[in-house]
C-alpha cells in the first residue's frame, strides 16, 4: 500500500477542522475522508463536502454490500467511512485523514494498523468545550448536552491514541498536528519496506 | 514524566550514529543514552563516550541492585542501560535517544510504552551491510560474520517498531529521522495531559 492513514478523534467542538485547515499548507497532499451519515444536515452543511448524507435504507444496503471500512451508530444515526474513495487515495500514495470517533479508530487500527497514526484532539477543559459548543449555536441545547456527555465518554479512550493534542492555542496545536502528519506519512509503503528487508534472511 | 523516549534499533553497520549526527542540528536538545557493556573496547572507543566499559562482576552487581532499565546478553557479553542518567534526563524534559537491540526495545516499551517512539534502521540490502561492516575494518572476519547472522535474526522484529528507516541516501534517512524525533518529543508529558483531560469526567 502506497499511502498512509492519520486518524483524528476527539469531542465535537475540539476544533479538528480548524486545526486541519490551519496546518493544511504545511502537510503536503492529503485526502480528507468524508464520512457517510444518516443524520440530518445542519445548516450550512453540504452533501459531498461535510458528509455524504444518505437514507437509513441506503446506509444499510451499503453495510450489506461491504462498502464500509468502519461504521457505528451514534444517537440513533449511522456514521461510516466508505472503502472505495479511501482505497483509491491510498493507492495514489496519499495521506488519508479520518475524522472519526473512538469506535471508528479501533476498527481502522484493527484492519490497517501498520499504516495508522492516530491523535486524540481535545479542548483544554470541559468549560472551554461547553463554551465552544454554545458559541457555535447551530444545535439545540439538548443536542449540545448530549455532545458533552458523549465527550466525557469518548475521553476514556484517550490512552488508545498515539498522540494527544490539546487545542488551546491554535498555532501550537496546528504545529503539533503538522509534525504528526509528517510522521504519519512515513508509514507509507511500510509493508513493502518490511518485505524488502525481511527478504535478506533467505 | 517530562521527557520522551526514542528507541533506535537495527543491525550494527546500519549507520545509526551517522544518522543521529547528521540530524543533530535539527532535533533540538536530546540526551543520547550511553550503554554499559562488559565487552572489550574496540580501537578508538572511549569509556563514557561510546560505552561505559565495566567488568562482568560490576555488571552483575548492577543487575542485583536494580540499576538497569534493560539489559541483555549478546555473544557472551552483557549490554545494558543504566536507569539513573535516563531518569535524570527525562526529569529535565529531554528527548532520550536509545541505541539498543530488539530485546532492549521490547523491555523499554513494556516499562515506558506511553512515552516511547521507536524506529528500526537498516541498510537497503544485506550486500550493503556486509560492505559497510568490512569497510569499517575494526573487527575480525569472524566477528563480522557473527554481526551479519545477528542482523538476519534482528530483522525478524522489524514489525514491532513504529517506523522503519532504510539508510540508503543519508540526507533522506536523516530527514526521516528528524521527523520521527520531532514526533517522539510530542509524547512528553503524555501522562499529565491524559490526567488533565480525564479529570473532566468527574
Amino acid at each position: 500500500m502506497q499511502g498512509a492513514i492519520l486518524v483524528l478523534s476527539g469531542p465535537s467542538g475540539a476544533g479538528k477542522s480548524t486545526i486541519i485547515n490551519h496546518a493544511s499548507p504545511n502537510i503536503g497532499e492529503y485526502y480528507f475522508s468524508i464520512s457517510t451519515t444518516t443524520r440530518q444536515p445542519r445548516e450550512g452543511e453540504e452533501h459531498g463536502v461535510d458528509y455524504y448524507f444518505v437514507t437509513h435504507e441506503e446506509f444499510e444496503e451499503g453495510i450489506k454490500a461491504g462498502d464500509f471500512l468502519e461504521y457505528a451508530t451514534v444517537h440513533g444515526n449511522y456514521y461510516g467511512t466508505s472503502l472505495k474513495p479511501v482505497n483509491e487515495a491510498l493507492a495514489q500514495g496519499k495521506l488519508v485523514i479520518f475524522d472519526i470517533d473512538v469506535q471508528g479508530h479501533r476498527l481502522v487500527r484493527a484492519k490497517m494498523g501498520d499504516y495508522v497514526t492516530s491523535a486524540f484532539i481535545t479542548p483544554p477543559t470541559l468549560k472551554e468545550l461547553e463554551k465552544r459548543l454554545y458559541a457555535r449555536a447551530t444545535d439545540d441545547t439538548s443536542i449540545i448536552e448530549r455532545r458533552i456527555e458523549n465527550a466525557k465518554e469518548e475521553i476514556n479512550a484517550i490512552g488508545e491514541f498515539d498522540f494527544v493534542i490539546i487545542n488551546d492555542v491554535i498555532e501550537e496545536a496546528s504545529s503539533q498536528f503538522t509534525t504528526i502528519a509528517n510522521a504519519a506519512r512515513l508509514k507509507q509503503n511500510r509493508e513493502e519496506l518490511e518485505k524488502m528487508v525481511l527478504h535478506w534472511r533467505n
